[in-house]
Parts: C-alpha cells; sequence; structure tokens
C-alpha cells in the first residue's frame, strides 16, 4: 500500500504514526462520549424542552442531507470523468508506473471520486456527529450545575472536545491515507478530498446561518420587541428554535469550516510541499513535516484538553483560566516537539519558523478580534456609549470601527506574507508559498482545542436556555450563566482564528493555483512564452484585471443575497409566531405554542438557499476562466480572496461588537435594561446577528469554493480553447445557471418568473 | 509659444479653436453671473437668512483656504525640487531640443509647479466661485419662485450652469495650454496639474462631507429626535450650518470632484494617446482628439443649457422634462460631432466607439443608481417595506441592496473595459488603455450639463429653507419643493456619474502608471527582463499580492476614519444646540440663537482632518513603492481602485436608498410622519447619511490622489534602490508621518499622546 520509493525507514515510521495517531485521536473522541453519555439528563422537565431542541435538530439534519446528497451524486460523477477530459498527471503516471494510461486514468479518476465522497462525509460527520453531541452534552450540563461548577465546567468543555478530535482526527486520516496511497501523485485525489469539505462546510454555513439567525431575529422581533417578553420566553413558539439554531449555526457550521481549513491547508501544503520536493532532488520530507507537524499537533491537543477541569464550588473558579491553561498546555508541548522535528529531521529552521509564525499569527489575530468585539476595551465602550443619542450613531460606530478591525487583520495577513518572504528570502516564490502553507498548518496546530472552545459556546448556552425554560434555581442558574459568559468570549476568539486561516488556506491554495497551472502548462508542452510560470498572473493585462473586479465583487453578491434570505426567512417566522400568540389561552401559558412549526419553517428557509448559492459559488469561477482564461481566473481569485477577507472581517467584528456593546449596557451601563440606550443597542444587535453569523462566516467556505473549483478545472482551462464547441456549450449552460441561481437566491425562489408585481407583494413582507 | 512640428494645418487651427472655447465657456460664466445678479434678493427676512448663510460660507471658504495653502505651498517646491532627483523625459529633451540638460530641468521643473498650482487654483476656483454663486442664487430663486416658476428654474438652472461652464472652461483651459507650451513633454507638467485638481478636490470632499453631515446629523438629533421641532426651525442653532453645508457639501465637494475626474481623465487621455503616437510614427491624432472631443463637449454643453427654461405657472411644467431636454440636445450635438470627427480627422471608428460607450457607460450608471435609490423602483419600496419591523430589518435590508448595487456598478465597469479589449481586438494593451480613456472623456462629455444639475440641487434646496425661515406663501413654496425634489433626482443622477467616472479615471491613471514606468524603465536602460513591460504587474508574485492587500485597506481606513469624524464633530454641535435650547425665551421664539457658533463647530471640525487624511492619501503609495518595489506598488493600486469602487458605490446606493426610503414614508407610506415606520426610517437616514455624503464621495478623489501621487513617483522610486539612504530616510519619515496622521485621524486630534484614559473621555462623548 504504501509507495514511496526513496523514503527512509524514519519517515515510513513517522508516517505510520501520523495515521495512529489520526486513529487515536477519534478514539479518544469515542471515550469521551461514552463518559458524557453516562451523565444523567435531569428532571422530566428539562427532558421535555430537550427533547424539543433534540427534535429540531434531527429533523434540520435530516432534511439537510436530503438537500445536499443529490448535488454529492453528481459532482462525484463529474469529478470521476474529469479525468477522461485532462491525461493524468505526470506524477500519477510515475507512481502508477507499468499500468496502462487507461488504467491509470480510472485509478485517479475512482480516487479523486472516492476521496470527494470522503471529504463531504468527513464533514458532514464533523458536523452532524458533533451537533448531535453537543445536544446531548446541554442537558447534561444544565443537569450538572445543579450539583457542582467543576463537572458543568468538564462535561461541557468535553463535548465540545469530541467535536474538535473528531476535526482533528478525520482531517489527519484522510490526508495521510490519501498521501499513503497515491504518493507523489496525492494532489491528484487531495483536490477531490478538499473540494468536497469546503463543499459541505459552505453548505453548513449556509444553512446553519440562514437557520440560527432567521429563528434569532424573528424571534427577537416578535418577542422582545412586539409582544415584550424577554428571551427564551416559553410563549414564543420560535424559542426552540432559537436554540436549535445556535448548534446548527455554532457547532455544526462553524466545526465544518474549521475541518475545512484543517483540510484545505493540508491539501495546499502537500501540493506546494510536491513542488519543493521536485526541486529538490526527490527528497520526501517537504511533504512529510507538514503531516508530522499535525499528528503532533493532535497529541498535544488531547494532553491539554483534557486537563481542562474545575474544582465543586464557583468561588475562586474561573471556566476561562482552566481552559487557557489546557490550551498554553498543548502549545507549550507543540512548540518543543516542532522545535525538535526542525533541527533532527528537517536540518533546517526555516520550516519551524514558518509554523511558528502560525502560531503567533492565530495569538495577534486574537488579540484584534478581540480588541474591536471585547466589552473591555475601548470601540466596544464607544459604541456603547453611542447610544446615547441613539441607535443611529450606534450603528455607525459600529460600522466605523469594523471597517478599522477588517484594515488590521488585512494588514496582519499582509505582514505574514511578508515574514513568509523574509524567511524564504532569495529563494523563490515556490518557497515563499510553501511558507505561507506551513503558517496555516502553524496556526491551525491546536484546531482541537479551538474547536473545542468554539463547541463550549453553544453547548453553555443552550444549557442555559433549558436552565430558564425548565426553571432551575438560582445556584445553578449562576453556574451556567458562568459558562455562557465564558463561552460567548471563546466563541469569539475562535471565530478570529477561522477567519484569519481561511484566508491565509485561501492564499496558500491561490499558491497551489499558480503551481499547478505552470505544472500542466508544462506538461502540454505551451509556448514558454504563454506559460504562467513567465507571466505571472498580470491585473496589468486589461482581462486580468476585469477578473479581479468581477472577483471582487462576489464576496458582495453573496452577502447581499443571504443577508436578504435572512430577513425573508425571519419575516415568516415572525408571522408564525405572531399567529400563534392570538391563539387563546398561549399568552396565559395554558396553551403551549406549535414549536416545531417555527424550526420547519427554519428549516426549509435555510435549505431552499443551499443549492443556489452553491452552484453560483461552483460556476463563476467556471465562467470566468472559460470566458477570459486562466490568466483572469488568477485575477478572480486574487480579487474573491481579498474582498472578501476585508469583507468578511468588517461584518464580524462590527456584528460582535454591536453585541457585546448590547450586553455592556444590560449589565447596567447608561440605564441598563429597558433604557432608551438598552432599545438603541438592541437594533445595532439585530443589525449585526446577520452579518456576523451568517454572511460573515459564509465567506470563508465561499472563497475556498472557489479556489478549489478553480484548482479542479485549470487542466481543462489550459487544455481547451474557449472556442471549442465544448466550452462554449460549457461556458453558456454555466452562465444561465449562475444568473438563474443568482436570480432564484434573490427572491427566495422562482416567483421572479410570475412578474414584477407578485415579486413585490412577496419580498415586502419584511 | 505652439511646438508641435509635425502638426497639420488642420490641427493647429483646431487647438487654438479648443482654447478659443474655453475661452467661451469662461466668458458664458460670466454672462450668466451678471443676468443672475439682477434679479432681486427678496423681502428683508429672506435677506436676513440669506446673509446668515453667505456669512457662513464666507466663513468656511477663508478657513478653508487658510489650512490648505501652507501644503500647497510646499508641494509646489517639492514638485520643483523633483525634476533634480530624475532626469527629464526624453520628450522633454526632444522638444526642447538646443537647451541644455540643466535649463531643461529647470523649466519641466517650473513647468510642473505651476501646473500644479494651477490645477489646484482652478479646483478652488470652480468650488469656491460655484458655492459663491450658489449662495447668490438661491435667495434670488426663493424670491422669484413667489412671481414665476420659469423665472425661478431659470435662475436656479443657470446659477448652476456657472459651476458647470467654469468646470468645463478651467479643465479644458489648463489642459490645453499645457499641451500648447510643452507638446510631446506635456505629461512632465500635466501630472504637476492634474495632481493639484485631485488634491484640492480631497480637500473639499472630505471638508465639505464632514462639514454637511456634522451639521445635518447634528441638528437632525438634537432638533427633531430630542426636542421634536421640525427640520428647518429657526430655534435651532444649527439650521444655517446644515444650510451652509448643503453648499459647502453638494455644490464645492461635488463640482471639485468632477472637475478634477474631467482633469485627470484629460491627463491619462494624453499619457496614454503619446504612446500611441510614438508607436505609430508619431501621429498627433491620437492626443489631438480627446482635446477636440472636450472642445465640442463644452460647446454643446453651452447649447443645450441655455435651453432649459419653463413657463411662469406650475401647471403643466415639469422642472426635470426641462432639464433633460437640454441635454439631450446636447448629447445629439456631442455624438453628431464625434462621428464627423471620426469620419474626417481620425479615418478610423475605434475612438468613436470608444467616446460612444462612455457616453452609454454614463446612462447605465444612471439607470443603476436610479434603480436602487429611487423611490419608484422595488429596492427603495423593500426597504421602505422593512420599516414595518423596526430600524434594524430596515437597515439590513439597506446594507443588502446596497451591496448589490455595488456588484452590478462594478460589473459594468468590468464590461466597459471588456468592451475596450473587444473594440481593440489584437492591438495590444495601449490601445486598449488608450479606448478606456477615451471611455472615460467621453462619459464626461457633458461635464457642463452634469455639473449644473448638481448644482441645481442645493441651490433649490437652500432657496427652499430659506423659503421656510422666512415664511414665504404657499404658492411660492410650492413652487421651491418642486424644484427641491426635482434637485434631489438630479444630484442623486450626477452621483453615480461622479463615482462611474472617478473608477475609470483611476484604471486611465493605472495605465498611465505601466505605461510611465515602463518608459522609464526603458530610459533608464534598466535589464528588459526586470521591466515592467515584460513582467506586468503579478499578483502571483507575494510582494505584489501584499501590495493589494494593503491597497484594498486603504478605502476601509478612510471611511472608518472620516466617519468617525462627522460622529465626532456632530456630537459637539449636539451639545452646542443643547445648550442654546437651554437659553431663556429661546424656545418661545423671543431670543434668536446665535447660529455662527454651530456654524464655527462646523467649520473648525472639517478643517482639523484635512491635512492627517490627505497626508495619509499621498504618503502611503510612498511607503509601499519604497518598501516593496514598483511592482508592488502597481499592485496597490489596483487594490485601491478595485476595493474602493465597491466600497463607495455601496455607501453611496445604501445611503440614498434610506434617505428616499424615508421620503416614501414622509410622503404618507406606512402612516407616515411621526409613526413608528418614520421613526426607524429617520434612524436608517441618520445612518446613511455619512456613508453617502462623506465617506463615500471622499473615496473618488482619494483613489485617484494615489494613483497620482504614484505617477509622479515613479521615476523616482524606479532609479532607486530601496536600499540607498535618501530612500530609507525617506520611507522612515513617511512611515512615521503616516502613522502619526492616522493616530490624530482616529482621535480627532492629539489627544491619544495624553493617554488612554483621556481619550477614552473624549471619545466617549459621542
Amino acid at each position: 500500500m504504501f509507495s514511496l520509493t526513496n523514503a527512509t525507514t524514519f519517515e515510513i515510521v513517522a508516517i505510520w504514526c501520523v495515521l495512529l495517531i489520526a486513529f487515536l485521536g477519534l478514539g479518544y473522541a469515542l471515550l469521551l462520549r461514552k463518559q458524557i453519555m453516562k451523565h444523567d439528563k435531569g428532571t422530566a422537565k428539562m427532558q421535555e424542552v430537550w427533547g424539543a431542541i433534540k427534535l429540531g435538530a434531527d429533523a434540520y439534519l435530516k432534511r439537510q442531507l436530503r438537500t445536499i446528497v443529490p448535488l454529492i451524486v453528481v459532482l462525484t460523477f463529474v469529478l470521476f470523468l474529469s479525468v477522461y477530459v485532462v491525461p493524468p498527471s505526470e506524477e500519477a503516471m510515475r507512481r502508477f508506473a507499468g499500468k496502462s494510461e487507461g488504467d491509470v486514468k480510472v485509478i485517479i479518476g475512482v480516487g479523486r471520486a472516492i476521496a470527494f465522497v470522503m471529504g463531504a462525509c468527513f464533514s458532514l460527520m464533523v458536523g452532524q456527529f458533533g451537533m448531535r453531541m453537543a445536544v446531548e452534552g446541554n442537558v447534561r450540563v444544565a443537569s450538572a450545575s445543579t450539583r457542582s461548577f467543576g463537572e458543568a465546567l468538564k462535561i461541557a468543555y468535553r463535548t465540545g472536545t469530541i467535536t474538535g478530535m473528531l476535526t482533528d482526527g478525520l482531517g489527519l486520516l484522510g490526508g495521510t491515507l490519501i498521501f499513503m496511497v497515491f504518493g507523489i501523485a496525492a494532489p491528484d485525489a487531495l483536490l477531490g478530498f478538499g473540494f468536497g469539505g469546503t463543499l459541505l462546510a459552505l453548505f453548513m454555513r449556509v444553512g446553519g446561518g440562514i437557520y440560527t439567525k432567521a429563528a434569532d431575529v424573528g424571534a427577537d422581533l416578535v418577542g422582545k420587541v412586539e409582544a415584550g417578553i424577554p428571551e427564551d420566553d416559553e410563549r414564543n413558539a420560535a424559542v426552540i428554535a432559537d436554540l436549535v439554531g445556535d448548534n446548527v449555526g455554532d457547532c455544526a457550521g462553524m466545526a465544518a469550516d474549521i475541518f475545512e481549513s484543517y483540510e484545505v491547508t493540508i491539501v495546499s501544503g502537500l501540493i506546494l510541499g510536491l513542488a519543493l520536493m521536485n526541486m529538490n532532488h526527490g527528497e520526501l520530507k517537504w511533504i512529510v513535516f507538514p503531516l508530522l507537524v499535525r499528528g503532533i499537533g493532535v497529541l498535544s491537543s488531547m494532553v491539554g484538553t483534557y486537563l481542562v477541569r474545575g474544582s465543586k464550588d464557583l468561588k475562586n473558579n474561573n471556566a476561562m483560566n482552566s481552559i487557557n491553561k489546557g490550551f498554553y498546555v498543548s502549545a507549550a508541548i507543540s512548540l518543543v516537539s516542532f522545535a525538535l522535528l526542525a533541527h533532527f529531521y528537517m536540518n533546517e529552521w526555516r520550516a519551524f519558523l514558518s509554523v511558528g509564525v502560525g502560531i503567533i499569527l492565530a495569538i495577534v489575530l486574537d488579540e484584534i478580534t478581540k480588541h474591536f468585539t471585547d466589552t473591555h476595551y475601548r470601540p466596544v465602550k464607544d459604541i456603547a456609549a453611542a447610544s446615547k443619542t441613539g441607535s443611529a450613531t450606534l450603528i455607525l460606530r459600529g460600522i466605523a470601527e469594523g471597517y478599522e478591525s477588517a484594515v488590521w487583520q488585512t494588514i496582519v495577513i499582509a505582514v505574514t506574507i511578508f515574514t513568509s518572504i523574509l524567511i524564504y528570502n532569495g529563494m523563490g516564490v515556490n518557497y515563499v508559498l510553501y511558507g505561507v502553507a506551513m503558517t496555516g498548518i502553524g496556526m491551525l496546530t491546536l484546531t482541537g482545542n479551538n474547536v473545542a472552545m468554539d463547541s463550549f459556546g453553544p453547548i453553555s448556552d443552550n444549557a442555559n436556555g433549558i436552565g430558564e425554560l425548565a426553571g432551575l434555581d438560582e445556584n445553578a442558574r449562576k453556574v451556567m450563566d458562568h459558562l455562557d459568559a465564558t463561552g460567548n468570549t471563546t466563541k469569539a476568539i475562535t471565530k478570529g482564528v477561522a477567519i484569519g486561516s481561511a484566508v491565509i488556506a485561501a492564499v496558500s491554495l491561490f499558491g497551489s493555483f499558480l503551481t499547478d497551472v505552470t505544472k500542466i502548462q508544462a506538461q502540454m508542452k505551451i509556448d514558454e512564452v504563454l506559460r504562467l510560470a513567465s507571466t505571472g498572473i498580470r491585473v496589468s493585462e486589461p482581462k486580468v484585471f476585469i477578473g479581479v473586479l468581477i472577483g471582487a465583487c462576489i464576496p458582495w453578491l453573496f452577502s447581499s443575497l443571504i443577508i436578504n434570505a435572512v430577513t425573508r426567512a425571519a419575516s415568516k417566522i415572525v408571522e408564525e409566531v405572531r399567529r400563534q400568540f392570538k391563539i387563546p389561552g398561549l399568552m396565559e401559558r395554558k396553551v403551549k405554542p406549535d414549536y416545531q412549526k417555527a424550526v420547519d419553517i427554519c428549516t426549509v428557509a435555510a435549505q431552499r438557499e443551499l443549492i443556489g448559492l452553491a452552484l453560483v459559488g461552483i460556476l463563476t469561477p467556471l465562467v470566468v476562466g472559460i470566458l477570459l482564461g486562466v490568466e483572469s481566473l488568477g485575477g478572480f481569485l486574487a480579487g474573491v480572496i481579498v474582498s472578501g477577507q476585508l469583507l468578511a472581517v468588517f461584518m464580524s467584528n462590527a456584528g460582535g461588537s454591536w453585541d457585546n456593546a448590547k450586553k455592556t449596557i444590560e449589565d447596567g451601563l447608561y440605564g441598563g435594561k429597558g433604557s432608551e440606550a438598552h432599545k438603541a443597542a438592541v437594533v445595532g444587535d439585530t443589525v449585526g446577528d446577520p452579518l456576523k453569523d451568517t454572511a460573515g462566516p459564509a465567506l470563508n467556505p465561499m472563497i475556498k469554493v472557489m479556489n478549489l473549483v478553480s484548482l479542479l478545472a485549470a487542466p481543462v482551462l489550459v487544455q481547451y480553447k474557449a472556442t471549442d464547441f465544448g466550452m462554449i456549450t460549457t461556458l453558456i449552460i454555466c452562465s444561465v445557471v449562475v444568473v438563474v441561481s443568482v436570480l432564484y437566491s434573490k427572491h427566495g425562489g422562482f416567483t421572479f418568473l410570475k412578474g414584477a408585481s407578485n415579486t413585490k407583494s412577496k419580498s415586502a413582507d419584511m
């Protein structure tokens, strides 16, 4: 099975060890699950609330599966058939030397298709299994909080760790397996793996984001604002949908998102490593190093996460400190091991520096996110203060701070790339890009801890919701309040890492695109002058500049469509809750509202948008590539990355800062809850919700889907001319599908076909 | 004086004619002024209000002059001395053949310095004179409205036309004069001319934008929202500042902005035309054509604007139709003349097609702007409908629509560039860029009409304000209401053209940058492989990608700083008006408020931000250019253009749509004035105000300042290495100044030096 002829014994053993570590990580996740499931689920009332959440979560997951599977099946075939349009790579022929070209085609085709399905399934597993565990965990945290702070913390964090270890284990497993089977031909199949994971992440992010904010905004608008009842009040028909939404968005969506970055960085790390291997007389170390770094990361996450615990009493205890302790232990183990690896295996320190930059980058991005969204710093304080003159000034302040945060975060990314230039000074573009990929891998070293911290958020939040709805005692509520507040912080921190790693991953993919196209062009003996290697991607070429312009538009279009989808769905929730409020006896708590109705509305609304937006993501690069050529497609990708990064950070941080400005006011500032300042802050928070939890996060996978599609399509685009009959047909079909998809997403269905008057009345709902 | 040895008789006569037309335009402006000044200024009460506006306007203009002049003086010297760092261009040596290199240096240095001063002064004249005329006009419009609709319309439109003809005349005069004196060496001096105009436009836009919105937002917040008194109420101390602000922002700011686009397109048209001339055996037609197109445009504007009139009675009359009639007449004259020119002079139709695309582009951009911001289309209707569920949903809808509008507008720009590629199919980059420049020139053909339409807005608005404050009769108010509403439409239309032309102008400048750097590199005998001509600007080079990232940040940083400046200044206005409300007798209209105090606050606040932001605009390209090299600087410019375009359109259109959503509600929708829907819409309008009238418009000149600085600095950057002592010193000084300027702008002064606690209390004002 293992196919690297020039591997040293150490390398062979090491790779087997990495595979073992992947299984260890998965085993650890199963072990934790067993531990968690043993804990009790509390009172009957708690279980009743929890049952509704579980039902809603299951319904969402099932329906999502039904929507996605057809597209996955179609794409699996497309990926298999893609090898028949372009010949297998030189590496593939070398790897399977002795076999006929036809056989190699079948092998690569099948391999790529299987890798795609694997990427998709792994991502789905991380999302679905993680979310189911979060639902299992939340009621147990609520129950444990009546007994002991330490127990509640442990259950909440360890439930989160299950998702973390799944992300780690499956990500490592997939990459390592493909590498072991395909050897130097790994990139051929890895692209499929990356694409599968990224596409699923896009689905989870878009679907989860729309679901969670439709429920949240809808419930708030009609409950808090119109009817004047508190949040999480049982009379609000959307309250369960809101709790389900936290899991769907923060748990499934975020986990799939980080899994995808984790996966994609290893994909681009291996592609770029392979280029260096070819430049360095077949030295395997350039590809083995990233795998080893990943393996070490998983091990240290296992140790670190296990250490997170607290004592029985809440006093003198702080959940954040415990979680941080675990993080620092993991970080220390990783850094020492990386240094040893660099010194004894790589025989050079550059790779270590690149990985180290990644860890520093993660910390710096955390700090920036904290500065702009944490209640302890100037920006949020200023935004809260602006509430004194009303919601307009509060929103303006938030926009200004959000803009600024996007600037600093982008400059940090620019500095990171510059550092890579300095580290590989004078060694050429390939090394610099490899350095950037290693930085991405370094950033995601502690993915296990990060995902655990992130999932901890919705688990504690839901536990608190169950506590409210089931009327738990004050002591338990205090414990859960503390966990909930800590969860908000950990969630915010992870968000910074998610966006940052998405951009670094996208830049690495962009680098892989360049390397790949160049390689294919060389293989196809395309005239040296016309090769991307010699021309590069020149924005000074008007065609390429057009590519950049169009690419830069895409994140704005995407965000616009998604925000509208949320407001559309939220308006339906508002109608439904209003309708139920009128049911006699409901407001007097004599009759229960029909929670599942609201859950259904959110589920349907979220699924409806998936396919349209995914098609825009998949097909736009093809349209640009066929119409304007492969160089313009490079410009397009650069435009997508740059504009996507700025817009995503702006939306995430502005939203986060409004959220926290509202919280500081609720904690008593400027008159506290119910004051005019509070009302202003609620408006800001509601504006920020779809920005920070739907549109912003959806841009991460969107950027990468486009990069991966371009990578997959590159060989075709290089080989065929835009004037070929097949290409023209493809162009026309893709263009039509993109336009129809945009119209479909814009109008939330095919209502636009029924004439303008209908559309108007339809969209005037909100 | 005239120095083109190979010009045909027709060309010599034609250029003299163009010069004559420039003077004709200016003469026409003076004639109109004389006509306007003859009309009477109405009652004593009207003149009293008007006097206060005039005083405020004068104060602003004087103070602005004082702030700007020192920087202008310094930059004039820098521009003169710049020729001593780099040798004069080959063309300059050829033009002044027979003179020693030292003499040529002096000639070019002096020429460039004078051109810079000329550009700055012309821009200042357009802004200041135009604004003074607007102030003279508004009271006369108010007075005329008591007598006849036709007279009021004529005065308002013709006062606007004065600014329009100044823009036309001065823009044409400057470009033609420089061309006549310097001949083929014109680009050496033209850059100075362009830079002067652009820099002043930046000042006018930033200063005017901050002034107008600080006054507007401040007056609204404390008047309408807090005290519950109507807009334009005489008890509001900020009411005069608000009226002055309309002139400062919409009149002076917009006129300077369009003047600058007008100027810059001719600068890049001549630079790119020169490149074609050199490629075509010295054919002069490539440079003469744009000048002739401009001349024809001015003539047709004169005819068209003169035709705008209405009858005595308002009934069966429509101001918009009359204005449009004038526009169409101008357009028809232009198109026919361009066709003749193309056929008989250019002997080819490509140039005509490019210019024609420009006119179509202007119309398409108008339509897009209208679609997204006009009350008759779906977006504004949807936004207004969203007010039913509160301000949050209204704002979200506006953000989504604004995002989308940015997408379409950017795609139209992309299509325009693509059209240029098609027109000059297979002829190479130089022709394509020339085509883009001609499109820009085509777009601005009817600048006279456009600026007239734009200035018409604030003139009618102010007339209406004077009418309200002076208590004119109902009939007159109806006339002025009609003119005011028409003015809002014409203002919105011009805004679309202003942004679109800014981007096209920036793309042409970007093209000039490429052409110029290539030429200098050839002249300096830099190794062919290293020349930009062969490498292009490769985003695939990590350094260049960093340039793109940083460039893309700048518009976001700029917008953030400007929005904060507005909110800071508005909070000062709020305090001042509140203070004055407490003066005994003021609320009972027994005591007059001190209007000039509010005017002073706005004036000071607007001036304070000018220098800091201008320095960021001027020095950032230098920092990037020195640190990362001339290719990265190219990437930087591409980043600035692409990201600036998207952000500017988003902010302008979102703001415009909120404004009009409020207006439709005020016209009776969803409960009309005073309803909950109206309150929600007021919040949206207030959020949109600084976006659409300050940050958005300021990005136009900012983008071009950066392009022009890069063009000016290119020879230095190409000649010296980053390791030279002089370059390192410059780099350090520039970096420090940029950082200090950003901090200064961020904190509205040097308060940040006094420690964090001070800053906090300071910025917590708002």
